[in-house]
């Protein structure tokens, strides 16, 4: 299977990668096994000398991958992390015993040059599906790999897990618990629930406060809430779609809060949520082929489950994304979406926003909304849709990017 | 909102409609309103002067047209059903009280023309949401319209209720019931669960057999599920989607049925289904962009919801849509489609089929499987695909089409 190519840069990138700080106990390097890439690093190692409490979510899919299935093992020891390994051009996923066998092989590779349990050390696999990895590629490099960390590789970290992404993902926070000065770091992979011949979205957060793993995987759960589980780019779910978060503890301050609600982690807690959820949009706009970030805002939905199922309705929606694309007030696109849901919904209580214009309401067209400010708002590239059901108190938001020709470019990919 | 522009008949279209024979009962008429379109017919008349048992199913959308409310209300009624109007162009939904009361005096005006109450009038509507239709248009062509019917007009028929179609749908079978002949004709338009601005799928069958409401809304529920109900273009959901069935009874035969299992109905309801399925089929090869006709049966699944929600995943999954259609074997993306489905799976039971190449199994590829022969599959009109989840004896087969750039040309609709 070829590559995707990638012409260019997502028109609705970011300016770049942040200036990352050193994060106490975490060091990094990465490697070019020219597995798949050439020219390029397609390897990272991170250590945690001193340990790591490490908590994560991971794909539901049923068909998820040999490296998703390690993960979940070793999270379930509650040790503390000691290693983790991303490599990117293959997936591992669907390869059998044959993949299980390669994986397992370079666990113990990097166990031993780290010196370390096999159960504390993480690996994540990206790329193509199906095709059993060559071990030896990798693990020709642990000797070096693990010679060369060093607490600064941040950038070459955030580009070596990189597929088909069209640029490198990170962001950076800083806050006090108890006034002393933790950080946190997190980089992030994915230019679609699944990329092209490529599975999955990973995205890798540390930091040096010290937390328990329940207090960790706490906050995991509730960032990725409101963050990751609320982008969508084409509705596909990867098959390997990982989500792991490392704690040093070097900054010597939380080890002592076991309860999530604690005000001393309030702040700690809103950077966290604010770093997965930089991180989630950054992939959504580098979603495959998109040219406008889309923001959808649904309130007065039945709960706020519901509020979620109608959101990712219109998210989803293909005719939706083209009209969004195609720059068209296409409200009726809108209602259609709402009411394909099957939750309660309302014909004469939904109200529509584009932008910041009303064009439905009372199970009508808005008469003489202003279609020309309308019109502004598409044609600009942060589009926000926002639907009010009318019946209820529950509430969401979600974001995704229109549907182009750009995606049917990357996907269908047509074979000589 | 302007028309999507119908370039060229879909590769995938049948050589053309059958030749209908009439049906005791049966009269048709079109007329041209000008409403929305030129040069062509967009109104169809049916009238059953004798009155006809009806039956249907109607959109499970939240947000469901006027006509649909209307068609449900007169169902629940249990009347015969004296006449039928479609008007194509302007689809009444989304259009508050006003819309309604434009329905409610197009009703009256035929009603009154035919001479019937006004809950035996059965009304669809399809095209561009949110504008209110003038019933004028409609209302001075009713006298015309219902002095020139005739039980001969259903080529036209077919015709008068297309929208963003690219060709006419319809089926025609003859079969006995007690050794007397009876005729079925069905017409459809229809080609995306919802087509761009234009709501809508709408199916009709007429019958000259004597079926009770009971029995014929048995048939129609049973016939659905395995045609209508297992096709996706888009997974977009219409909020006008109709199918109704009118049997006159005028063949004198089926009236002491009483029981669907009724041997003597066997014949009839095998027919029934296959119009049902030929007309599912058609809105599938019209689908928007189309040039594959995809079939995705799905075996060894816990049970058949679990295969129906399996091969919908995979009929949904952009990323398998696009890799039909860069006729790329890419069974990667068929794995990750029935890992998200989140019904039971077995990475290492399943096996995945491309036309009758065993492309997986044992949780990987089959080696050496015949890529050429995979190849040449992939390079036709008729895609198989075939998933043996490997767990049970859930079954189900779906029909979908492959996502083109084509798709993206009709709905990202650039206005000016």
């Amino acid at each position: 299977m070829k590559m995707a190519t990638i012409d260019k840069i997502s028109p609705l990138a970011p300016s770049g990668l942040p200036d990352f700080p050193e994060i106490d106990g975490v060091q990094l390097a990465t490697a070019a096994t020219g597995m798949k890439y050439h020219g390029r690093d397609d390897l990272l190692c991170v250590a945690f000398p001193g340990g790591a409490t490490v908590a994560g979510v991971l794909t539901r899919s049923r068909t998820s991958s040999a490296p998703v299935a390690l993960c979940r093992r070793n999270l379930a020891t509650g040790q503390k992390a000691r290693a983790l390994l991303v490599n990117a051009g293959n997936a591992n996923a669907f390869t059998g015993r044959a993949g299980d066998d390669a994986m397992t092989s370079t666990v113990r590779a990097l166990a031993t040059e780290v010196g370390c349990p096999v159960e504390t050390v993480y690996i994540s696999s990206t790329g193509v599906i199906g095709e059993v990895p060559d071990d030896r590629k990798i693990n020709d490099h642990m000797t070096d790999i693990v010679r060369s960390l060093s607490p600064e590789n941040w950038t070459a970290a955030a580009r070596a897990i990189l597929t088909t992404d069209t640029f490198a993902k990170g962001a950076t926070r800083t806050v006090m618990i108890n006034d002393v000065t933790v950080r946190i770091n997190g980089i992030a992979k994915g230019s679609g629930m699944i990329a092209p011949d490529m599975a999955t979205m990973l995205a890798y957060v540390f930091t040096d406060a010290d937390l328990s793993q329940d207090i960790l995987q706490a906050i995991v759960a509730e960032s990725v809430d409101k963050s990751f589980n609320a982008i969508t780019v084409d509705s596909d779910m990867s098959t390997s779609d990982t989500l792991l978060a490392f704690a040093t503890g070097a900054a010597g301050v939380g080890g002592d809060i076991n309860d999530i609600d604690d005000p001393a982690l309030s702040d700690f807690r809103a950077a966290f949520q604010d770093i997965l959820l930089d991180l989630a949009h950054q992939v959504v706009r580098d979603g495959e082929g998109a040219t406008k970030f889309i923001t959808i805002t649904v309130t007065g939905a039945e709960n706020d489950p519901a509020a979620r199922t109608i959101a990712f309705s219109v998210a989803n929606s293909p005719l939706v994304k083209t009209a969004i694309a195609g720059e068209d007030a296409n409200w009726g696109r809108i209602v259609m979406a709402v009411g394909k849901a099957g939750e309660a919904a309302d014909r004469d209580a939904l109200e529509i926003f584009i932008g910041n214009q009303k064009v439905a309401e009372g199970g009508m067209a808005v008469a003489g909304y202003d279609e020309a400010a309308c019109s502004r708002h598409l044609k600009g590239q942060e589009i926000d849709i926002s639907i009010d059901v009318g019946i209820g108190d529950g509430m969401t938001t979600v974001w995704t990017c229109d549907l182009t020709h750009g995606y049917i470019d990357i996907n269908a990919d047509y074979r000589s």
